[in-house]
């Protein structure tokens, strides 16, 4: 369950991913459950056995307590959907992949979706970024979460600087719980981070305690993101119970490679990620320059054979391009059979891609209409009532 | 300039004071300005040479850039005042010395005062108190403040969790410029202190740059306090001119020794302190039971006399309950030549603390009238303008 062919030793904490990633070293490190195929084949039940393509392909692999959180629903206790989005640039295809999830799993369980927007996060650990150049950011990124088509009557989006009244007090309660010694364990911190990273994880533990403030009873949150963000809810977890919360549970994917060799999909490195807001030339400019498991001439392809498993195009395909798993798998037949050459197998990518940049392009300004149906103040208004 | 009689090693922190405090010691080890002479009659140039007794005698004897800020205000660049309190429990008269000098200096400079209340402080470094208790302290006290008269119009009163929308945008640009190393250092932080007490100083920081964003100008600002708070201050002014704003300005004071024995007034304390909202009778109480500088019996103390220097019922009237020098003397004289016992000396001082205490009272009673009248809603309203 590797995706990366470098050799460099594997780092994987919120801030930075960088080696050779082994997802299943991964889950022992972090400590989370491995999504077995009876819990995937119990959590298609609720969608009449249709399962979303990334549990059936392995991409959301790992978990805690995802089974609990069915037991609560199977009793009546819906839980609530929690995730979220790092302002550090512009959105990328990448960022899709979880919120493609979320939305999924709205659908099926009607639940409500607390999405937080950590304009504070990406300042404090960016050095480069400025607070206004982040908060811009955020409500840029905004827009293509509403452009996913998520449910605006259940639907919060937090911007954690405008909405820190909605934030501060629960931070405070966790942050009065977190030892020092512990984020330093946790995340790596050292004695040249700065204060506000120090204190950061207690603000990014707030949405999975916010639904019950709503509420005014117990509510199960679940938590879909990439994997790397696991090391926030290992602390989120730690504290739940003595605030008098339950701990929140969460469901992991892989990250969506970059175009470039090795390393993820990154807003700050312009050639690695497929921009939401490229044009459909820019994209096509961009996989034909991607990064494949293809052999150094024509001749030696037809003879050996591409590897897909390495091959950045194919990822494309596996994660958001290629929803029939019968049609993504002759597409890796014929890449290993030497049929499929990397030209005509970008080509056809970018096809793709640029169909779904207008359409995700449309939403995305039609969302600039709806945006106030999302706003934070939902929250206040039943905080209050 | 020591006020203790113990001899516990010197420990002044923003949230400890123990030990045999040595003043001219904490300048040094504090690296603030002694109060000359000279500066002490400039400063009194600006009340037709009247002078606050605080100064005249030297319970406020340190200072940073206090020659600066009246430089600027010569120039036409009016300072603004910034002080606080940290709503642990009840106001007490300890907390009333540094209001009373604030306020005279508002008067006369005509000066705006940024008032902020650390609910969150207190929260976080009182193991016992929860948030809401904090909070509503903070309320409780702030009718103290004003009962203090300070000018409505240009008065904020700022409760951190309340008005936290004010603060957490200027707080992470200054979290950014400070390290975990910085704060160890400054504060004592170790690794079992928790992660909102290492953020706390960020907000702490903030009021000392507002007035520069609220008149979108660079606004020199002077803060009166006791000496225990000058790390918040070295910290904030360590990174000032990086944010672009002028260092804060300091003017600090000696602590007010508590009823007991060693330690200052401590709202944790019950019979340490005079609280503002004890009756009459019930400070008589506290006052009969105070640690005096008296002999044993009465014959001894008519023969040797008493130590005022370790008097607390002294400290009492030098403070706060006898503002003519000749008559503080007066009493001096008649404790240490045996003329005057403790007992007709407490009496005399529980006569005018308990008429203090009825006037105050009243104010604070209409201060619950008058508290819209200090909303922080005015600084909003100039951050919009």
């Amino acid at each position: 369950m590797s995706n990366r062919s470098n050799n460099e030793e594997m780092v994987v904490t919120p801030w930075e991913v960088k080696g050779d990633i082994d997802y299943m070293k991964l889950i022992k490190q972090f400590g989370t459950q491995f999504i077995t195929p009876e819990l995937r084949k119990r959590l298609a039940s609720y969608s009449n056995g249709e399962e979303h393509m990334f549990l059936r392909r392995g991409l959301y692999f790992s978990h805690r307590d995802l089974d609990w959180i069915l037991d609560m629903y199977d009793k009546g206790n819906k839980f609530a959907l929690y995730t979220g989005r790092g302002p550090s640039g512009k959105t990328h295809i990448g960022h899709l992949v979880a919120w493609h999830l979320t939305k999924f799993l709205q659908d099926i369980f009607d639940t409500e979706l607390y999405f937080q927007i950590t304009d504070d996060e990406k300042f404090l650990f960016k050095e480069h970024l400025g607070l206004d150049e982040t908060i811009q950011l955020g409500y840029d990124n905004a827009l293509d979460v509403i452009a996913i088509g998520f449910d605006p009557k259940k639907t919060y989006l937090i911007h954690d600087v405008r909405d820190i009244d909605l934030l501060y007090h629960t931070a405070l309660r966790v942050a009065k719980k977190v030892t020092y010694s512990t984020v330093r364990a946790v995340f790596g911190f050292r004695n040249d981070s700065n204060i506000g990273q120090i204190f950061f994880p207690a603000i990014e533990a707030v949405p999975a305690f916010l639904p019950s403030l709503v509420h005014k009873r117990k509510v199960p949150v679940l938590i879909p993101s990439a994997i790397d963000q696991d090391p926030f809810w290992r602390v989120t977890r730690d504290i739940a119970h003595k605030l008098g919360f339950y701990k929140p549970a969460a469901l992991q994917g892989m990250f969506l490679p970059g175009l470039l060799e090795g390393g993820k999909m990154s807003s700050s490195i312009e050639d690695s990620a497929i921009f939401t807001t490229d044009t459909p030339k820019a994209a096509k400019k961009k996989i034909m320059r991607a990064f494949t498991g293809g052999r150094v001439s024509v001749a030696e392809q037809r003879k050996l054979g591409g590897n897909p498993e390495i091959c950045t195009v194919f990822q494309y395909f596996k994660y958001l391009f290629e929803p029939d798993d019968r049609k993504l798998e002759q597409i890796a037949n014929e890449c290993r059979s030497g049929a499929r050459l990397c030209g005509e197998c970008k080509l056809e990518l970018a096809d793709r891609v640029g169909k779904f940049l207008i359409e995700h392009q449309e939403r995305r300004e039609k969302a600039k209409d709806i945006i106030d149906e999302f706003s934070s103040d939902k929250i206040r208004e039943k905080l209050r009532g």
